[in-house]
């Protein structure tokens, strides 16, 4: 059977824990999945925090995914400007089964329109600032993650483990997802609605 | 003030979560904090997930660091014959304020001895590996970390950002921990002898 096939987007200020939290998870399926770092070109990707990664491949390949996972951080307050990242993210979306934000990047996909008319969520120090970009959002301000069709948007930073975990229960079944947290000794939120960070 | 300095290691086969879960929450403290990604030469390093980072600089370089961060992945099998690296994670060692390691990266100090009669922990499905490379070691068994000296030890994966918090209080103030896994969304495991994964 042909691995599940995650496209990671980078871009300039990506937050390093929205990316690599969730493809922990995720690799934690082993041969089941297989992960592909995507930036506008291919090559060094500089974090929010500094360290860098290496993007595998250029988004504007045709390549297509089974799960788009689309981080926040700092960047994203220039990455929301850049058109041909957005029409970018709107053309793997048309494709996948799955798109996934983790904090911030949320704002990314309400620019592109993705989420119009659909229930969502960010992070919640900035959530001001993430709403403004998709004003037609119906925008959940308590939420761990929230599904809305293909769409599954999760709160800051490490709400993006929780909402792997439950992409990897509707994907391959509730024993993977706890089988996934139990090898990353991760103790998971797993109650959707459960967010103590909403004040 | 001169910011504290993190030299996280890196070698081929790392874990992701266990490098970039706690430099994450570090870097919540913004410009107290400076992190340099380390190897045994500077450049590409391909983690056990698949996904590449970069290393800043060679170990073999003479800075001196606050904190050193040995992270686990599979890669700890072969990295743990590695004499050069060995040697070069003890004189680092020396310097340091702080020695943390995540996961299975508990093998590598333990083979280098810097953890012979000390109390220490590691990742718990691979605790009878991990163990024989320190027959002096103390190992804990239940733990999320444990802190021996300037030997600050974590369970598995995700235990990392756990000691990272711990660290983060004992290094800049309770307020600071809160902070960081604040603005992270993490519900912090603050309880380190609550081990929900040893059995």
């Amino acid at each position: 059977m042909k691995p599940f096939q995650i496209g990671a987007v980078l871009f300039p200020g990506f937050e390093l824990l929205d990316v690599f939290g969730p493809l922990e998870l995720f690799a934690m399926l082993d041969d089941r999945v297989s992960i592909t770092m995507l930036a506008q070109t291919a090559g060094e990707v500089v974090s929010a925090q500094g360290p860098r990664a290496i993007a595998d491949a250029s988004l504007a390949d045709a390549a297509r995914y089974d799960l788009i996972l689309v981080p926040g951080g700092i960047g994203t307050r220039k990455a929301v400007q850049d058109e041909r990242l957005i029409a970018q993210l709107i053309s793997h979306s048309e494709a996948v089964r799955y798109v996934t934000s983790v904090c911030t990047g949320a704002s990314l996909l309400a620019r592109a329109g993705l989420l119009d008319d659909r229930e969502a969520t960010t992070n919640k120090l900035v959530f001001d600032w993430v709403t403004t970009q998709g004003p037609r959002v119906r925008w959940v301000r308590r939420a761990r993650w929230v599904v809305d069709g293909k769409f599954w948007t999760s709160s800051g930073v490490t709400a993006g483990m929780d909402v792997a975990l439950a992409i990897i229960q509707h994907a391959f079944g509730r024993e993977a997802a706890e089988d996934s947290a139990r090898k990353a000794e991760y103790v998971w939120n797993e109650d959707s609605t459960h967010d103590p960070f909403a004040s």
